[in-house]
């Protein structure tokens, strides 16, 4: 019998620039990082706007164009904007990424032009999605304009949409062409995504940093008076340890280690719980909330360390609890449907079920298995903790 | 202005393996390369079948079904199978990608489960779409049964579906975790699948190989006999040379040029303008002869090479020409819609058109700019010389 072995290796690479006043004419960042591409005339860059974005950024439409014609050599801007609303809704409803796709056939974009996304994380997962299976796959830039998305979702190489009921069902991994994080998006933020994203940086600190927790703790205080300085600090060395770490052992998830995915398998079922009330950020403060609080019952973490992370994620304004965390599959079958969610986290990831706990701050440990009864025994701490009201039996 | 630099490398490997009789008990291939997956307990398969290939092989269900009970320690075939309709359509409707994912969700198929697509081009284009982009990359397993698959689509890393009546614009490149090629599925072909799939050989002979193309054309006769020896030694000679080619310089096709497309930018038009009446190795014959020709107008291809293609291609039953190829935009405007098909190529890939034009047999050479009028000129000689009917004007 015969075989013909095929082996090859791709290369990627990318920069995640931190800038201020992207498409200020006088903001060459943009159109030097094009020149680089090896074409010849001007791109033509596709436009996918958050809505929430285009309404707190009212010039930023005009801002783009001027930025065009301004550079009109190495680049022309489609003459449409395509506005989406951002949040969780877009990557639910299937009819955005058509709106995506249609723009992409109707504005002739191919392989060598681009499609620049700018919103938050949801908008983003979305846009790369588009991008990604759009003539097998088309340039994409990534402007995240959230907290969450500039330290961390919007940094990595996965993009998604979500399908039956959830989360990220359908999604790729391709690298982007360039993350650009612009501090002026995070000036106009509502408090409440603000705050969200600063989970993920207290999650990546948690299993890989211990001096990057310190820091946190130690700027809690101007992080929730939204000091500039504080803020800048936080999302580049949080960004600096997602890109490491998935520049890594595994940049595509083939094996079933996930370690950033610490605090999140509860975290994604209650976002689906909470019909996405619940920001992606302020789940995932629940879920450390309920993994720190595993930790330290199964004997893995020091009480002292468990209440110094709830300590700082109330410090920093996270609820850590709502009802949906101890809502049962029904009044006869008494399994939490979190614990639903973990098997359905495991069937998203494949392979092995493999959750990272917390041995001390800066210190993870992978385990196999998660004891229903214990996480039970969680969920109930932080209900007799942090209910605000009537717990649901 | 701060930077983080992302730089990765990912590794892709797999086997085409070259089998008779796959699912027979005796036959240990498919476990003894599921085994090496690192998995533990026996990995799911969902098995995707192109409905010709059912049913020219009525007991290929139950074959499999036996196979995974006499394998059950390795694997576990999922108890539904897909079954899709074979050919274009299974790529222009989308309600067949949705019949994968529906069955991929309710199978529970994770990214370390398998899905496995068995028939022609079109099938293992859409399943490899479907496992793309469930769940970000489930396993996907291509059994190819058609001489085109077997020798060039199958073995590579490209799946995709129509859109905007535009063939292949959605997809994308992802490598299988094995192909296998089985002869027995070849002997049920109809002798129109049969020779179809030897386009793509000549094709790959004719721009790197002219030892390669000297065996076509001495087993010309014996692969018109349906001769097992000569297909088998065409298939793998042609299955390695795109192995080659893929694994060489640009996998996922991030710069412009695309030797591998030869003969193919007229063939994907015409395979729309004939509403896919034309299978897709048909047009490619069709493709290759307008391209020698018009090698051979502008200078570069001798009129005794030319001459020798065009008798090969005949001498196998080609048609080389179809009416479609001289039609035009309309009364008023004579343009010809495959040179409307050219700008759109050009599109799909991105970038500069590269198109590769022969200098003899055995030797392309990649050339940015097609004229029109020659265009024209190589249309009116295919037609004056294989016209069945009435030229259309």
């Amino acid at each position: 019998m015969q075989v013909i072995q095929q082996t090859f290796q791709v290369q990627y690479s990318y920069g995640i620039h931190f800038t201020e006043g992207l498409f200020n004419t006088n903001n060459t960042l943009l159109p030097d990082l094009l020149k680089k591409d090896g074409s010849l005339g001007p791109r033509k860059l596709l436009f996918v706007l958050d809505s929430g974005v285009a309404a707190a950024h009212p010039t930023l439409q005009q801002d783009i164009k001027a930025f065009s014609e301004h550079y009109s050599q190495v680049l022309t801007a489609a003459s449409d904007f395509i506005i989406i609303p951002g949040g969780e809704e877009a990557k639910n409803d299937p009819k955005y990424l058509q709106q995506i796709l249609d723009a992409v056939n109707d504005h002739g974009i191919c392989r060598h032009s681009y499609l620049v996304a700018i919103g938050g994380g949801a908008i983003l997962d979305l846009a790369g999605f588009a991008a990604a299976i759009s003539h097998r796959g088309i340039r994409h830039i990534r402007i995240p304009t959230t907290v969450l998305s500039q330290n961390d979702s919007g940094v990595g190489v996965k993009n998604s949409v979500n399908a039956f009921q959830k989360k990220n069902f359908l999604g790729t991994f391709a690298p982007p062409f360039a993350v650009l994080n612009d501090y002026h998006f995070l000036t106009t933020l509502e408090d409440r995504d603000w705050r969200s994203g600063i989970s993920e940086a207290i999650k990546v600190a948690l299993i890989k940093d211990a001096a990057f927790y310190d820091e946190i703790k130690t700027n809690a205080a101007k992080l929730v008076a939204r000091d500039k300085a504080a803020m800048d600090s936080l999302i580049f060395r949080c960004a600096e340890l997602h890109v490491a770490h998935i520049g890594g052992k595994d940049p595509f998830e083939m094996g079933s280690s996930r370690p950033l995915d610490f605090g999140h398998w509860a975290a994604h079922k209650l976002e689906q719980l909470t019909n996405y009330e619940l920001r992606h950020g302020e789940a995932v403060a629940i879920g450390i909330a309920l993994d720190v609080t595993y930790s330290m019952l199964s004997g893995r973490l020091s009480e002292q360390d468990w209440e110094n992370v709830l300590a700082l994620l109330v410090e920093l304004g996270f609820d850590l609890y709502v009802p949906e965390l101890s809502q049962t599959i029904s009044e006869t079958n008494q399994t939490l449907c979190i614990s639903v969610g973990l098997r359905e986290f495991r069937e998203h990831l494949g392979g092995q079920l493999t959750i990272m706990l917390l041995n001390k701050i800066g210190e993870g440990e992978e385990v196999h298995q998660m004891d229903d009864a214990m996480v039970k025994k969680a969920v109930a701490l932080l209900a007799q903790r942090y209910s605000k009201a009537p717990v649901i039996h």
